[in-house]
């Protein structure tokens, strides 16, 4: 009975639901890392706020070192937050895309199920299980690995489990937090670790529906794959290889420069597919150049794939955009792909989503040049593209920094704490809402007329 | 015959004329700006051709004082090559929108005739007149204000009356030239010329079809004015009030400090007009705080309406992109404003030019940091913002700049040349493309698929 009060409520308001939930359980966290148990350091409030929406947020900023100023106690209360977080937004935004259905006229019903998620059973009892077991499967897995890793480096046991769960929930859950001192820096030419957490980060990023469709296609040995799977993964794959090879390329004399060649794909690799959006680092991202910055930003602001653990503006939305301005310049009126015509209300969305979160980046951004009235962003040492990173990170949830977030002020956290919070709920409320609406066709028509653009 | 001939050839390849007749006029112009008698001081090859290019691109940014180091002759080059350039520009952009009605069905056609340009006579050869007409009259009105003001600040008559021409025009044509030592610098507290120069801008990028429409209306005495119309002069004028009062906001204890309420206004509007894409300053940009910075940026991407001489993706551009996403948001499937639906088709257009406009200051923005390789943008003077700055100017046609330019080293001046070049010829070829195709449905449908957006 409750189940499916709850299943209604959430139907019905779904955004509401995703908000209050997020930020009830970033509030509670906030209050247990204040507790004087959670930290072994001073630790104001504000700071507890930051990393408990850092936490929560699975996005992996941090104003406090995780292995020094927090107790065991602490650092759990992260784990949690973290499992919860990415569990959260994974189911979330898998529930919204079935949501829909319920709203929609038969025939659109039709069509979801026949080609944009044709294998998922309606039945969300079943779907939320596969998607906890699929969740937990990955994270035991690898964090056998990783135990193993780091009793061969010498840890205790008891010390070596926990930084082995820790590691792999947060890689998992694309939380990209730590609890060794200077993150995986440590870890720098360790292959298996870094090969493990990429692993990890892209079982956790690649989308649930992905995996969903690959388990149905071996159970049931289908051939035909769905539109969203190719797009998806065909997105995915080009984006790590276009990442990578911008590294190995950029670094080639730089961060990369005294490690061997096995070593320096592995990195790259493994900071390619990082960028979007687990944020862990194996070298101090300060020390690279201002060219990987840049492929750092475009990483950072397309994200992961949808129904993931991950942020940004998503693969699918970058594709969907990038076929219709394709089909355009070919001289089709609409959107096409694989052989494949895209809805026109998809590509609206598609838009609507960039556009506010472009202007999201560009209204932090701004925010953050008057936190410090003093001194000019672009002229001083705190400097206008650190504050573009630092934005573009905590909107994407991805968690790097150049290093701004350690000296921020209350207000600069004040900034970066709303871009979390928003970057990950206020996307899925986004998200949740556009799928809710432009679906049923209005009752009056409009006459068309044409504008000169351009 | 001759003129009929020429007409059929630019209709089937409007592109590939621009692109020619913009890289010969560019060309002539350096070899001439490079002849002895243009300059008074050493100029090399590359100089004067940075120079023509920004003349004939009506861009404005310069490596060469125009004041000191060009005799009169080289200033008279400029001169005419920026009169070309915008005339140029601003009859290629509106045969280009009128000349893909010869390609469509009737009943577009019809709908063109009808919505688009309401009150155009097809008849090139009248509608170039005009255009010519409207152009010459509005200098000659603006010179002769400008020559009054500058006779009146004590000039010679006949440096009176080359300044006041030269200034006309370049204003005009949203060259943003000045033959002025330091710019309008020298004038920033004269409300006159800053007043006539904002007029001459706004006559200049408020787009020939609003003027067109405008003149016929009073003609006839009709009523209903089209939805370009309406969606030009909206969003033009919303953009020079945002733009003006965010100067005011941001720069009330900056540079506008020491002035007058009645010259803070007039000084921010003109900065604001100025912006889209004229180009001139009263001001030091560099003086600007980097709040005022940030909204420069936003004013110099949008740019001038369409058919006019400015750059930019152009307010239209804008403004359909910011219907649909409004519309999406309220649950429209489609764009939807003024009561009335833009076709999908258009916003297709949009989308493909904003999306190769975004991707070419960011090409651009990424080759400068290769220009000097050992001073990493985003760490030294030569700074990421001002780098994006001088890009997003360049690509705008804009010309404004926070001083980057006279420390480029010759690969930094020939990427600036490319992006002034680009932001001009390349787009103009880009919207004549965009225009040609895309109208005639394909003899073929491929089926609909959904795929999880965002
Ligand atoms: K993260
Ligand atoms: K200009």
């Amino acid at each position: 009975m409750e189940w499916k009060r709850i299943n209604r409520r959430f139907e019905r308001h779904p955004a509401r639901t995703v908000i209050y939930s997020f930020a009830l359980a970033d509030f509670i966290g906030a209050l247990l890392l204040w507790l004087p148990i959670s930290h072994s350091k001073e630790l104001s409030f504000i700071d507890a706020l930051f990393t408990s929406t850092s936490a929560i947020c699975v996005t992996g900023l941090t104003v406090a070192n995780t292995a020094l100023d927090f107790t065991k106690a602490g650092q759990f209360i992260i784990l949690v937050l973290m499992q919860l977080g990415g569990l959260g937004v994974m189911t979330f935004s898998v529930f919204i895309a079935l949501g829909i259905k319920q709203s929609l006229s038969f025939s659109s019903r039709l069509s979801l199920q026949e080609s944009f998620l044709p294998h998922f059973t309606p039945e969300p009892r079943r779907l939320l299980l596969t998607i906890f077991v699929y969740t937990f499967t990955a994270e035991a897995l690898i964090a056998l690995g990783l135990l193993l890793c780091f009793l061969g480096q010498g840890l205790k046991i008891k010390n070596a489990f926990f930084q082995a769960v820790f590691h792999a929930v947060s890689a998992f859950c694309n939380a990209g937090f730590s609890t060794f001192k200077d993150g995986l820096i440590d870890f720098q030419k360790n292959y298996l670790v870094l090969m493990l957490i990429t692993l990890a980060i892209f079982l956790g990023n690649v989308g649930f529906p992905i995996v969903y469709e690959l388990l149905s296609l071996l159970k049931e040995k289908r051939r035909r794959l769905s539109l969203h799977f190719r797009l998806t993964v065909y997105t995915h794959i080009v984006l790590i290889v276009f990442g990578a090879l911008a590294f190995l390329l950029f670094e080639k004399n730089g961060v990369l420069a005294n490690f061997s060649w096995p070593l320096k794909i592995v990195t790259a690799v493994f900071h390619s597919v990082s960028a979007r959006t687990a944020g862990f680092n194996s070298i101090n991202i300060a020390l690279f150049s201002e060219h990987s910055i840049y492929v750092f930003l475009i990483l950072m602001v397309i994200g992961a794939c949808p129904g993931s653990t991950g942020g940004g503006i998503k693969t699918t939305t970058l594709a969907v955009l990038s076929c219709t301005v394709w089909s355009r310049l070919r001289g089709f009126p609409q959107a096409v792909v694989f052989k494949r015509a895209i809805p026109v209300d998809q590509v609206g969305k598609a838009i609507t989503l960039v556009f506010i979160y472009l202007l999201a980046i560009m209204v932090f951004h701004f925010f953050l040049t008057f936190t410090e009235p003093n001194v000019p962003f672009y002229k001083s040492k705190h400097e206008f593209l650190g504050a573009l990173f630092e934005v573009v990170s905590a909107l994407g949830t991805v968690g790097l920094s150049t290093g701004v977030t350690s000296q921020l002020n209350l207000w600069g956290k004040i900034c970066i704490i709303m871009a979390m919070f928003i970057g990950r709920v206020g996307l899925l409320s986004l998200i949740s809402f556009l799928s809710e609406v432009g679906h049923e066709p209005r009752p009056y028509k409009y006459p068309k007329e044409r504008v000169m653009v351009g």
